[in-house]
């Protein structure tokens, strides 16, 4: 269910390809997605007419090469599983793109099961309850 | 008042302005928005430094061509309003772009009133109450 | 904190830069964020299989060469924060980009602070109260 954007800049398609496999499998590990339940939109920016902007200090942290992880997703996962959630998504990052984890910036954007279709026009979380 | 983005893959121009016609026309008739309530950012992606990634399996569901609906919009439609909404938008993306409705993922994220301007620099909502 | 998404038509580096200078300054104007607090994805898209779709006259505002401005951001901020930040981004968007005020649409999608990690894996926002 979760529904992620990741974009980055100058990153060819292995390198994004690394990073939606990254994100897909922090999210199995910490928040317990199912294993098919991949939907990504995945976005290199050339800089020009695309691109990303930030700043380099933000917090302290040391940004150069930043990637943004937008995640929507149903409410109600707990502040440990958020926190593992981060965590995993940095370390894989690193480990599968080679990106510096003080570069991954995470956003999460919640909502309830009646919000989602998967498919067929069909609301299939709507008699399901908020994930707990 | 809704804000919608859709990501397609390997879609030329007349398939994205049916898509989103289609997502528009759906809109209108089950959750009432006006004629004239049209903004969308349509995204074909080119399946290398811009792509989608989707399971082809999630909930039993036979996915491979997908398109990927997200919809910001205000609080307070009713389970059936949404339920009525994406059973629409599949039939006429399916109607209008060829689209299998059992390829259109869609979510919703809801805000409030205070949460728009369109345009002038002004809150046109900003005494209104959510929608019921 | 907040991340932002600009989408603007046949919008060149200048004007892309320019307009995320404006929201970026408004919002340090207006809702007090740092000034090292940017993270922005800024695209134009070229009208083709990449491009905005509006009504040219929503609420009775003409619209013509619309620009969208999709702000994440923690919940809290006040009516009145919110109503000056969309002045302002308004103006700063004719001042820096010579966009018409009538043509920025700005929307809103609030979250918690523990829906942020800005590096590291670490929500740094974790023990903060929302923004009030």
């Amino acid at each position: 269910m979760p529904f992620i954007r990741i974009d980055a800049l100058h990153a060819d398609s292995e390198r994004l390809e690394a990073l939606g496999r990254a994100v897909h499998e922090a999210m199995i590990a910490t928040i317990g997605i199912p294993v098919d339940d991949r939907f990504q939109v995945l976005t290199s920016h050339d800089g020009s007419r695309s691109t990303l902007r930030h700043d380099p200090s933000f917090l302290g942290i040391d940004h150069d090469d930043m990637v943004f992880v937008a995640i929507t997703l149903r409410g109600g996962r707990t502040p440990e599983q958020k926190k593992a959630l981060y965590r995993r998504i940095a370390d894989l990052a690193h480990q599968y793109a080679g990106v510096e984890p003080r570069n991954v910036l995470i956003t999460l954007t919640e909502n309830e099961p009646l919000d989602w279709s998967f498919g067929n026009g069909v609301a299939q979380y709507a008699e399901q309850e908020p994930v707990r």
